[in-house]
C-alpha cells in the first residue's frame, strides 16, 4: 500500500540530483533535498525521484540523462563553487550544446562581495564568472556561483550551488517564482494533525472509515517519528482552475481536517509543524503555570526538549537530574526507605520524585522519570526499557509505567515523547 | 575536483535506493544513506550512486532497474512496515519471479515481541510475516519486518526496513558480514582520529605537509560535525594480494596515524567511533572522579550527552538545570548580587555556578554553562550566541567565553561539544 499522500496527478514532476562525492561517501547528510521537496510540493510541483552522483563528467552526464528521462524538471545542487565547479559547468555546457564565456556582471558581483569583506578578489574568481552561454543566470546574492537555468526538449534543468543557505535563497527568490510562471499548475493544499500516544497501525484502525471515504483528490499520509505520528491531508484541485479554486480547496481540507480530528481528539496535540514541547509550552503560558522536571534515566533529555523552544524561560525554571540514589534523596527528598524497599525504578519512587520536584523547583507541575535505559541493568521483573513516570501538581499525582525496547538512546527519546504528552494531557484535564 | 578520501578502485559498487513518499515529499531527512555509505566504505564497498523513489509499483520497478543497471549491489531501505510493506514485497516478488508465503518463524518472532510488551499481536501482522519465497531472510531483532536478500544475474538486491536503528542493526549483523563473504575484495583498512576544538580549515593548515606527502594508496578524509572533526585515513592494498597483505597495510596505517596524531596532540580526544562523552567518561573512571553539570542555556543537553553513555552512573550523579535567577541562587548558591551586577551570562555567574555545583551535587569536578541560545535575548555587548562556561574542581576554576551563531539548537549543540572538551582537557591537566 503506497503511503496515502502521494499525489498522482498529471502535473509537472521534478527530479532532484545532487552532485558530489561528499554525499556518496557519507561525509555529509543531504538536508537540501528534504527542504526542496517541501518547498516544491507546497507550490504544487511533485518530486518524483531523487538521485546522487559523484563529481566526475561521466557521473554528471549519466545523472542528468537519467533525471531528464524521469521528470519534467531537473534541479541539480552541488558541484559549483571555487574548488570544483569546473567539471559541472563544462559538462552542462557540453550537454546543452553551449560555449563558455566570461560574464562581467557575475564577476562584478563577486568583486563587490570581496570588497565588502575587505579582501582582494582571488584570481580563481575569473573562472567562477566563466559560464555556459546557453544558461539563463539566476543571480546569487548569498554567494559567488550563480544558479543556471537550461531548457531542452521542453524540459528544464536548473543547477544550484549546494551550500544550504545559497540554495534556499535561489529557490525562494529565483527558481520557485520562475517555475510557477513557466508551469502554472493546479492549486494544492495541505493540512497536518500532529498526534502522540498511539502507533501508526492503531491510528489507522481508528480512522479506517474516514480514510476509505476520502475522495480521490485528497490523500492522507502517516508520518511517524518516535512516539508520535503526523497525519497529513493533501488535496489537489481537479479539473479546470476556477477563480476561487484555491479557496474552495482550502475550505474542503479544513472540513476534512476537523472531521479527522473529531475521530482522535485524545491524540491530536497540534497542527502543521508544531512540536509536542511547543504545544506543552503554549498550555503552560495560557494557564500561567511553571513546569519542572526530575529526571533519572532520561538524564536531562526532557529538560533539553522543553528548552529547545525559544522563550521556554517563561514557564520553565529548571530541572534536577538525579542519577544516583543519594541525589534523589538530597535534591528531591525521596525517602531512603522507598529506594531500598521498592527500588529507584518504581511507582513509589517517581511519585516522591514528582512531589519533591514541586518543592525543590518551586513549580506548579512536575514531571518525574525513572527507568532502565539499558543496554544493561535489567532484572526479570524490571527488564531493560522499563520506565516509570509521574506528573503531579501536588493535589493529583498520576503515574504510568511503560515498557520500551533495548536501545538506550531510543528509550530515552521515547520516554521524552511520552512524558511531555503525559504532562500535556494532565494540564488539559484529560488524565 | 573529487574530494580526497574517496577510493577509486575496481571494487564492488553499491547503489542505495530509498523507497518512500516520506523522503520525496521532504517529510524526513534521509540520514540512513550517509550512515550506510560510511559503513560500506569501511568494508571496501563503494557507493557509486543513490536514488529515491515513491512507494508505487512503477516507482519501485523503475528504481530497482536503474539501480541494478548502475551498480553490483543494490541496498533498498524503506517501504517495509505494517502499513505499507505490501507493494514493496509484491514488487520484489514479481521482479525476482517469486511467490509469496507465510513465514512461521517471522510470525513467531513478531508474536514474541508483542507478548513481551504485554500486547496481543495485531491481525495485520500475519501480512507482515508473508514474504517472497525467493528471498533469503535477514532476521530483524529490532523490529517486525525482516531484511530480504535477492540475487539475479550475479547482482545482489537487499531490502531493509527504513527505521534507522533497525537498518543499522541489520547492516551490522547481517548485511555487511554476508557481503564480505560474498565479495571478498582487496584489503582495505581505516584509522580514525577524533578531534575537538578546531575547525576543518585550521586543521588542514596544521597538517598540510603530512597530507601532501601521503602515498596515493592512502587517503585522508575530513568528517566534520558540530565542534568536532574526525580525520579518517583509508588505505587500500595495491597489486596482488599477498598472504600478509592485510597485516602490512594495517601496520602502515598505524604508523601514519601516529604521525598524524603527533602533529595535533592537543586536538585528538579519541579514535574510531569514540564520542567526546565516552572519552570523558573513560577519564573520569580512570581518575575515580565524579562529574556534575550546572546548566542554564543548554537546558540539560550536556547531562543528556553524558548519560547517553551506558554505565554513566558510575561517574555521574546528577545535574541541576537552573534556567531562572531564583534557581541559580537556590540550588547553586549564586549570589543575587552577582546576578544583578554582572548578569546571568557572565564569567562571575558561571564561576559561582561551577563552585555551587560541586557542593550541591557532591562531585569532584563540575561544568557550568550560561549563555544566550537565541533566537532572541541578545544585547549589544552580549549578542545571541554568547556563552560562558566554567570547569572547576574547587581548587582551580577555568572559564571560557564563546560566540556562536543565531541558531538556537546549533548553539546548544556547539556548547555541549565545547563544554565536554573543556572538562576533558581540564581533567587531563591540559588547561
Amino acid at each position: 500500500m503506497p503511503i496515502p499522500g502521494i499525489i498522482i496527478t498529471p502535473y509537472m514532476t521534478v527530479h532532484l540530483l545532487t552532485i558530489g562525492d561528499e554525499i556518496l561517501i557519507g561525509q555529509i547528510v543531504d538536508t537540501n533535498s528534504a527542504w526542496m521537496s517541501r518547498a516544491l510540493l507546497l507550490q504544487g510541483f511533485i518530486v518524483s525521484g531523487k538521485s546522487s552522483v559523484g563529481d566526475t563528467r561521466e557521473g554528471i552526464v549519466a545523472g542528468i540523462e537519467h533525471a531528464m528521462a524521469s521528470a519534467d524538471i531537473v534541479i541539480m545542487t552541488g558541484g559549483l563553487g571555487p574548488t570544483k565547479d569546473d567539471i559541472t559547468k563544462k559538462t552542462l555546457a557540453e550537454l546543452f550544446g553551449s560555449g563558455m564565456s566570461f560574464h562581467q556582471e557575475t564577476f562584478d558581483r563577486i568583486t563587490a562581495f570581496f570588497a565588502r569583506i575587505g579582501r582582494e578578489t582571488p584570481p580563481a574568481m575569473r573562472d567562477q564568472a566563466t559560464l555556459p552561454d546557453q544558461a539563463e543566470l539566476l543571480p546569487n546574492k548569498m554567494g559567488q556561483a550563480p544558479g543556471m537555468w537550461f531548457e531542452r526538449d521542453g524540459k528544464v534543468v536548473i543547477s544550484l550551488p549546494g551550500v544550504p543557505f545559497e540554495m534556499e535563497y535561489l529557490m525562494t527568490h529565483e527558481v520557485l517564482p520562475r517555475l510557477k510562471a513557466r508551469f502554472p499548475g493546479q492549486p494544492v493544499a495541505h493540512r497536518t494533525l500532529a498526534t502522540a500516544g498511539e502507533g501508526e497501525s492503531n491510528i489507522a484502525r481508528r480512522i479506517e472509515a474516514f480514510e476509505d471515504a476520502l475522495p480521490p483528490h485528497i490523500k492522507l499520509a502517516y508520518l511517524p517519528s518516535l512516539g508520535q505520528v503526523r497525519l497529513r491531508l493533501t488535496g489537489v484541485w481537479e479539473g479546470a482552475v476556477e477563480l476561487n479554486a484555491a479557496e474552495r480547496l482550502s475550505a474542503e481540507l479544513d472540513a476534512k481536517k476537523s472531521e479527522l480530528e473529531a475521530l482522535i481528539p485524545d491524540l491530536v496535540y497540534g497542527y502543521e509543524e508544531e512540536t509536542l514541547q511547543q504545544a506543552l509550552g503554549k498550555i503552560l503560558l495560557a494557564q500561567g503555570k511553571q513546569l519542572g522536571t526530575a529526571e533519572s534515566c532520561t538524564g536531562g533529555y526532557v529538560a533539553h526538549l522543553i528548552t529547545t523552544v525559544p522563550g521556554a524561560s517563561a514557564y520553565f525554571p529548571g530541572t534536577v537530574v538525579t542519577y544516583s540514589y543519594e541525589m534523589k534523596t538530597k535534591l528531591l527528598g525521596v525517602k531512603p526507605d522507598t529506594l531500598t524497599q521498592y527500588g529507584a525504578v518504581s511507582e513509589e519512587t517517581v511519585r516522591e520524585m514528582a512531589l519533591g520536584a514541586l518543592d525543590t523547583l518551586g513549580v506548579d507541575v512536575s514531571i518525574a522519570i525513572s527507568g532502565i535505559a539499558g543496554p544493561d541493568g535489567g532484572t526479570p521483573d524490571k527488564p531493560v526499557g522499563t520506565v516509570w513516570m509521574a506528573v503531579s501538581d501536588g493535589q493529583r499525582t498520576i503515574t504510568a509505567r511503560h515498557f520500551f525496547g533495548r536501545d538506550r538512546l531510543k528509550n530515552i527519546q521515547l520516554t521524552g515523547s511520552y512524558a511531555l504528552n503525559m504532562a500535556r494531557r494532565f494540564l488539559l484535564g484529560q488524565i
